[in-house]
């Protein structure tokens, strides 16, 4: 029988007649003769309030005491999912991370799935009951709850989706696919009908906030099919699937930003190998995610700055360890600046084209916005500038590419 | 070394300011060289939102997916005081119930606590931590959450305090202790200093709401020694022991009144064997709390009345089940009435004194209130009038009792 993951996020479930109107379409699925297992996120505004209370005690507080305060969000929502659908005659139960039990990695706060357990899970669905999964959470080895990072419950959906070798991924979110750019930046923005998983990653990865990066590197490695479409239309979203499958391949299929972006220069640090570890390391073993990471060519041998960049909910966390590793590391000065935006342009026929950068440069240019970092893979460009050019630089390249509807 | 269990009501962690007063209020005990576990419930006004939605989307949803919903509260503070209380330097952790694990009957909706694990717990206070414990929740034989109805963090605290033999109980709440009857009602009502479990009881099971009466109940049985006191104040609360240890024993303790009755008549049930087992069997394995039973002898010895009292929340379902029962039972008509108080005096001086009941009822009839139904206890006297008499009767028999300051 086949077998389909649906996901749906905060807005999705917002209030209690959403939370009606996600059994209608969940029940449709179970009409259509599929086993359908349900991950849900916290209505919407539940987890930041929650997260919030967090940082209000203690901005330095423990992260397992984090992760059972923030995963409670998801409780609700399940088991008020599996009320509406048993409401509706569809037979369904609840699943908190630890009763599957959702096995993740002891990194509370931002932890992976290393397993989903499917026994229970799979006797659930073979009774005929739609098993409604607590997303975003898991419960650590030593039994304790643990939290995948924000947009977790999309990771939840994947790694559920892989470990039930479900056909598809559904993921209903508050926007009906993935389009070529932000459309309230840039109203000419079209929607992709179906994206590489590489190029999913990149523009996650970048700021496009429609899935989570390792939710896409997930499915990427399963070869999960992944839709994305809204919860309130009924129009088809963007499938994201293996490039072998994408017939007509753009030269950029998206123009992505994030505002969420913090940078810190580390001025002078000695110029002699293993300063890089002293850096990365340490932040490493603390969770914080670094984005960018540039460092120049000495000039004088003894010394060079090295500039990295965090997510700004990172950034203190950030600039604490290194502040503490000051001395091991022994750089001069520390230069932050939380004021900055990172644009990237994405498509994997970049592969095969040359000049794709050599646009991006000159366009900026035209705009007199000045480039701080710059930050290139196989698959993308991005850099770094000042916030207030954000919009300004989205709509440019998004023109220059060709993207404009 | 001596072992104090705290347990603090909604209003005490209402929000993040009074979570960081309850964190000081254990760094007091803990600095005094105790070992402390604290039990918590939800923030006030989150259980009843909780609830709420339940209701919206079922009138008879599963209570299963019921507790899992409603229990995210207490699991909520729980990480939070934990968090403060490191916050304060002093070590804590929190404890979510099937972690510790709490076992509670099958009873979702109402489960009783079976047992409180220790191994953990112990571990924990002898690292010198404090247990902060979500209250109100346990884990059922099928892995499941359960919860042990309104106000259960009450018999969460005292059946923790039991499992450790802790020296006492603290129940931190809103009120100062226990008075002789409601001060909103009668300002002259005062502070009772000692008060036996038997007292507490007859009170709390007839709407004095400041402590459970499970929790009670299982703190006579352990003679857990349980103080009723506030949070906002540090002036000394109520001392609920046992009666031995009352020497200025008190003819009526207290008057206490219910508002939340409903009360159904099943007229002409068959007056013959297995008739009452036919009407509060089913009631029972429906989990509803049955309060008052009356009835009068047969006058044809063919048919009689029956009345009985439940909470008004559980009214619904009561009616549900003796509609379902109907044949079964063969009664002629169903009268129920939503609208009537239960008001009672309460001592353990009746034992030993006549005349307790006489004077309520010249009381009340001196007041023209009229008596609908009588139930005694050894130790209480309760009676069901108009709901509209309820302010009326009880300043009338407080008067009457002697009891006013």
């Amino acid at each position: 029988m086949s077998r389909l993951v649906m996901k749906f996020g905060g807005t999705s479930v917002a209030n209690i007649e959403r939370i009606r109107s996600v059994a209608l379409r969940v029940k449709r699925e179970v009409d259509s003769g599929r086993q359908v297992a349900v991950v849900v996120s916290a209505m919407s505004g539940k987890t930041n309030e929650l997260v919030g209370w967090c940082k209000e005690l203690s901005a330095l507080h423990d992260w397992r005491e984090y992760d059972l305060v923030v995963s409670s969000g998801e409780l609700v929502t399940s088991g008020l999912l599996a009320i509406a659908l048993q409401t509706l005659g569809v037979p369904a139960r609840s699943w908190a991370g630890w009763q599957l039990p959702i096995k993740t990695t002891d990194m509370h706060g931002s932890a992976a799935i290393q397993e989903v357990v499917t026994d229970s899970l799979l006797a659930c669905l073979d009774k005929g009951e739609v098993a409604v999964i607590a997303g975003f959470q898991g419960v650590a080895s030593d039994g304790r709850v643990s939290t995948l990072g924000r947009g977790g419950s999309d990771t939840s959906a994947v790694a559920v989706a892989a470990a039930l070798k479900a056909e598809r991924c559904d993921i209903y979110t508050d926007v009906d696919g993935v389009y070529t750019t932000d459309p309230r930046i840039v109203p000419r923005a079209k929607k992709i009908p179906k994206i590489a998983y590489e190029e999913m990653l990149e523009l996650a990865s970048v700021g496009a906030k429609v899935l989570q990066t390792r939710s896409v590197e997930l499915a990427m490695i399963h070869k999960v099919p992944v839709q994305v479409l809204s919860s309130f239309t009924d129009v088809p979203g963007t499938m994201v699937v293996d490039e072998d499958e994408i017939v007509e391949k753009q030269l950029v299929s998206g123009i992505a930003y994030s505002k969420d972006e913090a940078k810190l220069t580390l001025i002078r640090v000695p110029d002699k190998p293993g300063v890089a570890a002293a850096i990365y390391g340490p932040l490493a073993d603390g969770g914080v995610n670094v984005d960018m990471i540039v460092q120049n060519t000495s000039e004088d041998g003894k010394s060079t700055d090295m500039t990295f960049t965090v997510g700004r909910a990172e950034f203190e966390r950030a600039l604490h360890i290194v502040e503490k590793n000051r001395e091991a590391i022994g750089f001069h000065k520390l230069a932050t600046d939380t004021n900055v935006s990172k644009i990237s342009v994405v498509g994997v026929g970049m592969r095969t084209h040359a000049g794709v950068a050599a646009m991006m440069f000159r366009t900026l240019a035209e705009k007199g916005i000045n480039i701080q970092v710059i930050s290139t893979s196989e698959i993308k460009i991005s850099v770094l500038i000042a916030a207030d050019y954000t919009e300004l630089a989205v709509r440019a390249l998004h023109t220059a590419y060709g993207l404009d509807g």
